[in-house]
């Protein structure tokens, strides 16, 4: 290509993963945000996460949109046609995310309406984990590590764990008291909306060792979700 | 291209799209499958559906392997471009499908385990209702039809407001009765599954409208999930 055209090609793939990294950006501040206003039971931080949210869909159709006039006028080869189709990937397991920030924000609001009934701390846990291993996979695409990226795979399921521990938890404490279980129905889906939130963080990592190395992470990724099979025995003369 | 070329891709872009088809009979089945197993209280069958799960990752590669390799070889330009992007954006809406319909059926094995304390006749409607809109978000895809892809994308209203019943009327029987919680607290997450699944099936019905008119619908996707913002009270006295 002449040089021109190559600066300008440049340009473009240089424009897409800031777009990503943009989106990456969002999505990142969003899970921490829904976090602490969870804690704090602070339902206005709650709807401006929920209102922010559109911008995430707007920039996940950007990428789509680069991505096939990258395809249609550059007619990339090898590494930069695996960055463009890894991004297509990459926008919508970011664009989930931010979805289910947005739902845990939502029922944020929810429950600063409702007494505080359980404690937060094991979700809130759960939350930092997840939070490291989205920072953690956004560095990794930012300096191409594969390394770093298939060590947030192997994080999942610690998510998992604490996950099965939060199901648990909160199971118990509804069978103690009708009165906590709104409260904790909406819990529950905040801690399974974390937990997707580490699988969607795991897609990105898998991705990223795609775009890197052009290869998929060998065998089943190990999940360790039990809360499907969990049985919570109600006390005796319940 | 010389003749035997434009042979070839044409025999690429038709594998590619009966690889999509194929991963769509798969989920198809998968969640009848699952409801009717959820229906029956069978372990058994849900255990099947559990285990087929992985045969739709697999496929899911596949599209992008075949993605990759067709923009890499052939070049493509226009319409066929929007499907072999749309392709990409398709397989893994499909995939998530596979995904939730897999935890359905292990929810089910749960369920099975347990003494039957509600009916689960609502949460079978709502099924029905997103079976057939991915029906005919196959048949659209299958047809080439974006007017019935707009349908289903307007359907996907009425699987929210049978889900915001679903999940008032299980926490209703939480509170009435604590051997209610684990099953009933199972059968949210059934709910919960199968209204995203319904959010999937609409979002391969705009990928449809991409691939074939190179358009994004307009506006916002009508959304009523109201459940983040429920709040059931337990009885007086309870």
């Amino acid at each position: 290509m002449p040089a021109h055209t190559v600066k300008a090609y440049d340009e473009q793939l240089s424009r897409l993963r800031d777009t990503l990294m943009r989106i990456g950006g969002i999505v990142e501040s969003a899970l921490a945000e829904a976090t602490n206003a969870m804690v704090r039971r602070d339902a206005a931080a709650a709807s401006v996460i929920v209102q922010r949210d559109v911008e995430v869909d707007t920039l996940q159709r950007s990428v789509e949109d680069q991505a096939v006039r990258l395809l249609a006028l550059r007619q990339p080869m090898a590494n930069d046609l695996r960055l463009i189709v890894g991004s297509i990937r990459m926008a919508l397991d970011l664009e989930r995310i931010g979805d289910y920030a947005a739902n845990i924000a939502k029922r944020v609001i929810v429950l600063s309406q409702l007494p505080p009934v359980v404690s937060v701390g094991p979700i809130q846990r759960m939350s930092r984990i997840v939070q490291e291993m989205l920072k953690d996979t956004l560095d990794a695409f930012s300096s191409s590590d594969p390394d770093k990226a298939r060590d947030v795979w192997e994080r999942d399921e610690q998510v998992d764990e604490a996950y099965n521990a939060v199901f648990r938890n909160l199971l118990t404490y509804m069978m103690e008291d009708p009165r906590n279980i709104t409260p904790c129905a909406h819990l529950l889906f905040v801690a399974k909306n974390i937990e997707r939130i580490g699988d969607h963080a795991t897609n990105v990592a898998e991705t990223i060792r795609f775009i890197v190395l052009g290869e998929e992470i060998e065998g089943e990724r190990p999940k360790h979700d039990e809360s499907p099979f969990a049985i919570v025995e109600p006390p005796a003369g319940a």
